[in-house]
């Protein structure tokens, strides 16, 4: 079982802050924004006496106010369609088990998200990377590329749309061509869609909406970011695949029920008004475009400008970013400050990639980023001064 | 993955409601005693406004709190030695995975908790059943069925303390000899003591109590039966095995955190009076009391008088309880009342045992299992004259 590249440098942080040094976090995708109030309430104001399992698929009343939250997303789906799972995490490895066998292999366009390897390595799966490059912004690679990939063992592609690490949003005629390799190699896509509202520009395309795969296609899902309501671990596996719903359900009833507080938090949240995510994606989209004018000003320094999610991944004039990600915590400090990222290098499978990028995830407020912009800046000169 | 043996019936129970027959549920181990008011305030009264991951591991202070309840108990643990988990279930998932491979056996004692199958389906190890017996309560096997029983692939032994689904709470005596086991053999013992605090007769012996065996015993524990709540899904792997401990949190890594409302919900719990258990003890014993006479009473039935948790599994002059189980539903009701149990072929692994057995889950007050067991006395004279 691999180790979490995002938290191995947490020991130094925490001996940095022992020393005094401020430490900005935009290491971990960890929203500062609030949970909504109303969600939140929903909870603090229910009256049951006793704390029940819940339905194995989770409460029936939350699955069928989610068929509205999806209808409004133009994701046509009825509550039997949906698996209320424990976090987008649970989702994810339910997908996993229930579709592939040991041995079997999943191609995932590579940089992505680090904790796809623990979950294929817990499901015996292996996973194969198709390599984005930062140059084109990470867009999705070519058909010929997945389909180099491709081999007797390959049952299904991982998408992850806005991405986690880098930010990228996929077209719709990206989604598309991912249709046309899943119905030729008749694979499974999964698509984790987990930062859907999260787009600056264009419009989300969710791979639910692509026609003649329906039996193809696992939409594995999350409140965690959506409602900045990580911590109730509260996720939903969606397919219209009967047959793979029967398989997880036995999963599902294995570990009897999903988290019973958290479920009312999500139902409550589906009656947000509209205009909810206004404000919340206004934010993140100013401390985008402060982030990404702030690094390619840094002289070296490449930053695409994403298109989602709360992510960039830039690439640094350094030599080893893991080693330059420990050095701004052990031997750096500008006006007491330094600041904390996750370097790349985890997030891809190819050996030696990934190797002067990191991932930055603007979670703080601008005041707060264009500080830690600050420290990068002097740190990179810095660095290379040593 | 295997089905759920608890749950096939539910179809035929939800037929049977809309019929407009009463169903008394005896099947499922929900128990009805109210989650303490107390522990649910916490969750109400909470004032955060993000609801964050927490540590992988669980709150610090929760981890912290669960020391003092352990130590009441004669459990010596620190809080590091304690990793939160989602449920009792996820304690078990991470303890098979972490500690055995692919192909490796562990050995249960059957009858038992029909969910270790899944668990060990997901882990991809093998469950090697040793028989316990209806005629001696099901006491533990002796030593030499489990000698007989172990192979170089043996890694492991499960016991259930209290048991489900028998209710025997296992001595001290048993434990030690369960010791002896596991050192000559140098196995893991896995432990789950979700029903701790229900014993009626006798003392509860720990198996963190054992000596000389710290790196072999893994406690897997869970709030959901001592206070009543199931829902929260929130349990705890424990263990003094420092290496075990840090392979365990890469798992919990994976998943990110445990759930976070009812982390607050155990953490209150903790500091709930001491003769909190006393009560809901005394009306456990009165029903365990009552079903234990009710079914001795009729023709042909045979019930062991179990020292814990709130099960018993008992013999009926049937020929096949699935058959019978499924009738009780299908085609059987008394004054429009019918009972629904759990047949205990589903706990056992040796293909024909428990064939005549049910699980019973004391689960109703005393009126209700008064009229459960009159419909059941009802219902076996009318099965046999079919």
């Amino acid at each position: 079982m691999p180790s979490s590249p995002i938290r191995k440098l947490v020991p130094y942080a925490e001996a940095a802050k022992k020393r005094g040094t401020k430490v900005y976090h935009l290491n971990i995708g960890q929203p500062d924004i609030e949970t909504p109030k109303m969600a939140l309430d929903a909870v603090r104001h229910s009256d049951f006496k006793v704390l029940e399992y819940s339905h194995s698929a989770g409460n029936e009343s939350y699955r069928r106010k989610l068929v509205e939250y999806y209808k409004k997303r133009s994701i046509e789906v009825d509550y039997t369609q949906i698996i209320i799972t424990t976090g987008g995490s649970e989702a994810i490895i339910f997908g996993f088990m229930a579709c592939l066998d040991e041995g079997d292999e999943v191609i995932i366009p590579e940089p992505f998200y680090a904790n796809y390897n623990g979950f294929a390595v817990e499901a015996g799966v292996t996973v194969v990377p198709v390599t984005s490059y930062i140059e084109t912004g990470f867009a999705l690679p070519a058909m010929d590329a997945f389909e180099k990939a491709i081999t007797p063992r390959t049952k299904a592609i991982v998408i992850c749309n806005p991405n986690n690490p880098t930010g990228y949003l996929y077209s719709r005629a990206e989604l598309e061509t991912l249709r046309d390799i899943i119905k030729k190699y008749n694979l499974y896509l999964f698509a984790d869609e987990a930062y859907r509202e999260f787009c600056y520009e264009g419009e989300h395309f969710s791979a639910m909406r692509l026609q003649d795969v329906d039996d193809n296609i696992v939409l594995m899902d999350t409140i965690s970011k959506r409602y900045s309501a990580c911590g109730g671990r509260i996720g939903a596996l969606v397919t219209r695949n009967k047959t793979l719903l029967d398989t997880v359900m036995k999963f599902a009833q294995a570990r009897l029920s999903p988290p019973g507080f958290a479920q009312i938090l999500g139902e409550a949240a589906v009656d947000l008004p509209e205009d909810y995510f206004d404000e919340t994606k206004a934010e993140y989209k100013c401390r985008r475009d402060l982030i990404v004018e702030r690094l390619n000003a840094m002289e070296g320094v490449f930053c695409p400008n994403p298109g989602g999610a709360f992510y960039v991944t830039a690439r640094l004039p350094v030599d080893d970013a893991d080693v330059f990600c420990q050095w701004l915590l052990e031997s750096f400090e500008h006006n007491g400050q330094t600041v904390m990222l996750a370097p790349a290098s985890g997030f891809y499978t190819t050996p030696g990639l990934g190797k002067n990028e990191v991932r930055l995830a603007y979670v703080l407020n601008t005041g707060d980023i264009d500080k830690a912009m600050d420290c990068l800046a002097v740190a990179i000169k810095q660095y290379n001064l040593r």
